[in-house]
């Protein structure tokens, strides 16, 4: 057998990370450090998942919009936690035209402050509320041990922010984007299990009442962050004054919400699916799901026919014409791209009236009529969508753990632990070894609501 | 008469604009000096530009990546006349992490310097030939006069960059993207006509080969660049080292390409279509094309209907159901926001069975049957897009003057000049008196090459 193309993720799993990154063209280092070059590959698939995200982000009655780059250094000043949390990754510009600029600015880490000091103005009147803003944007946190999609000091995000008349009115928000619209496009586009839950106080955003966040397990028993909520109570609208006349038109200060998700959710895609030869995207990702592969030049028009069919029957596909290059070299390459499906059209098969099918996420190939192929693609890619959620949520159950306190949690995997049995104290006996509690849920496993008791935390070691 | 919204424009088109971007709730300054905040309504325009831009892009076999924000200093002086052009322009970040830099980063003004050097790495074969990138991006380039839109220290754009093997392939490039992209967004969509010419050798980009333009008139008389593509010859292979090796074996020196498309058109479609009254928006670019006004509490449940029905005919409609607000002020605000059509559904028009259809470009207002307005709609949105192309196009055509030399130069307007009449010379005295050549075309209006001569100059004042 030939020598794998990849670092086998039993041997080193960050390693195998780092190669399948490169080898699969997502994306490299940039000339200063911390910065990242986002390559084709990389960025169709980001380009897609905003995609997911901008649609149901508009669905649910928010606006896109545009805050600048640049911060005024003292915005941060007016929220304690929040300079006390951000100061130290921030990056400062102090000349600009060629002159030193009287006051530096910040490049902006996250837009609180900005947005908060624009819907001072914006909001008069609880006619005004709700105020559903997000915008899609690169945000800067400098960063000493930077990873590819996982950390980096430039990132590549939407952050929301809305304001509301009521507490309850910023929960339900917070919680609506959770669900409705993180929650749906994780599990049934990124066809990775999450975990919802709440953070605890040590682990929540600077300047947050409560952080919400969604919780993925990685292959090698790492957890990762995928998104998160924030309900930023009255917080920023004291810092900013954010205040509105209500219907008996008194003064009140609004209720805001904040939340992200960011490029690194590509990382764990990779992290979640990838396997020894390289990415297994789930097909309603893949910026392809079929690529067709001219195995002689004789064939590349019988390729070029299947494709066309295949995009009339809604499938996204694409030729490989390269036949000047081995048959082999390209195959891996798109497994190493992680396409869910490649037909092969050689002609000894064709001769028979067959092409070959190859399952990315089993390696499976079969003959099929060259008749049939396309008719039952559809149906195929829903399997593997189903197929490959599944398999993520078996590896996590198989690899999450119940104990009784904060000693019993060793090893990869998701550890389960009474809250009560832990605290503030067990928490940050955990994080001197490197774990971290997750997030907190109910007893049955759901979201926590403020005052719900008994909780459950789930620890791991995270990205 | 009421007072009117906005100062006219033949009294004081700058304040007029000032104020048309306010009052339609588009943008308005950052706190950092020089920054922008884009609202909803100018998001909206910008990305609908920003789709209609990308699309192209990607059917003409370009792919999207992200490069980095910070770029090292050292990197710009790679390039002599690239360094001379942006230095003055550049944003410093000198500390990052609390800590000072030990190399200050600039904040990217454009990036052929960064993906040039990428490039280095990723071409080594003529088959890696051509390389087609584009990229989404926000750049900064220190601006003392800021200007919403126009002239902002930050601002959102697309720049492409292309690698190819020879001059001619390049300059296919550059002229595809000119012709076959922007020409096509600006005037089939954004209603605009444009000039397609050459710049001179004073206004072209640093460290181009040439840069060739679409300029556009607004109604003070005042011309606006609409996007530029420059054949960068080998300046940038040169001075990153981007090289191939040919089908001989030999290697060779690529060819590049950079061309851009920023958030500025938004101003220029502003400028070049709005009147006393606000916007008035191309209906294939509007964000919404009719609004459906309810008059009354009691007509909001058929407003919601036609707005139903007008979707299902492909139309991008909402309704107005603020009917605690009067109507004047709401006809005012859509107005100017410039939705094409204004559907009023009042209860007298509905107990005869009719609507009240306000067309934004002309003003006038005529009475439909209720049943009937939905079939018509669509051919009159394709009716108003080529009225309002026309209208600009005979603006233009009134205030295009033929004229012997520098010296008859005189007021606003585009003055064609013969090239050989006026000269680096004749371009330095117009620059004094504070006008600029837009654009250089062949003696039949053409985008010239290389060798033509005879050529003719327009000349005008400038935003």
């Amino acid at each position: 057998m030939a020598k794998p193309v990849l670092t086998p993720q039993s041997q080193d799993f960050p390693r195998w990370y780092q190669e399948v990154v490169a080898k699969a063209e997502m994306a490299e280092n940039g000339p200063a450090r911390g910065t990242m070059i986002i390559r084709p590959w990389g960025y169709a698939l980001w380009e897609r998942i905003a995609s997911e995200l901008d649609q149901r982000i508009k669905a649910t009655g928010h606006d896109n919009v545009s805050f600048p780059l640049f911060i005024p250094m003292e915005f941060f000043e007016r929220e304690a936690a929040h300079i006390e949390g951000f100061s130290p990754e921030l990056a400062v510009v102090t000349h600009g035209g060629g002159k030193e600029l009287a006051e530096p600015l910040a490049v902006r880490p996250t837009s609180e402050t900005v947005i908060g000091d624009a819907m001072s103005r914006w909001i008069q009147g609880y006619r005004d509320l709700p105020l559903l803003l997000n915008q899609w944007a690169n945000v800067v946190r400098w960063e000493l041990r930077p990873r590819l999609f996982l950390r980096t000091s430039e990132f590549l995000w939407q952050e929301g922010h809305t304001a509301h008349a009521s507490w309850d009115d910023a929960q339900a928000e917070t919680l609506n984007i959770l669900h409705g619209v993180y929650h749906e496009v994780v599990r049934d586009v990124l066809a990775v299990p999450v975990l919802l839950g709440r953070k605890t106080e040590a682990e929540k955003f600077p300047g947050a009442e409560a952080t919400y966040t969604l919780e993925g397990l990685m292959r090698d028993g790492k957890a990762l962050q995928m998104g998160t909520s924030h309900h930023l109570g009255q917080n920023f609208a004291r810092a900013f004054g954010i205040t509105f006349s209500d219907e008996a038109g008194a003064q009140q200060l609004v209720y805001t919400t904040s939340w992200g998700v960011s490029a690194r959710v590509v990382g764990g895609l990779v992290m979640a699916h990838g396997d020894d030869r390289g990415l297994r995207l789930p097909p309603r990702l893949a910026p392809q799901q079929v690529v067709v592969l001219a195995i002689k030049d004789e064939t590349v028009e019988v390729a070029q026919r299947l494709v066309a069919d295949l995009r009339a029957a809604g499938v996204r596909a694409r030729t490989d014409e390269r036949t000047n290059l081995s048959f082999g070299r390209r195959a891996v390459d798109w497994e190493l791209k992680g396409v869910p499906v490649r037909l092969e059209v050689g002609p000894r098969d064709l001769a028979e009236g067959n092409v070959t099918l190859v399952r990315r996420d089993l390696g499976d190939k079969q003959q099929l009529s060259l008749d049939g192929v396309v008719a039952g693609l559809p149906r195929l890619l829903d399997e593997m969508q189903s197929a490959l959620l599944d398999d993520a949520l078996q590896r996590r159950e198989a690899a999450t753990f119940d104990v009784g306190s904060a000693a019993e949690v060793d090893g990869a995997g998701l550890f389960r632990v009474p809250w009560d049995a832990l605290g503030v104290e067990g928490e940050a006996r955990l994080a001197e070894r490197g774990y971290t509690v997750r997030c907190l849920v109910t007893a049955e496993g759901q979201v926590p609501d403020p005052d719900d008791v008994g909780l459950i935390a789930y620890v791991a070691r995270a990205y």
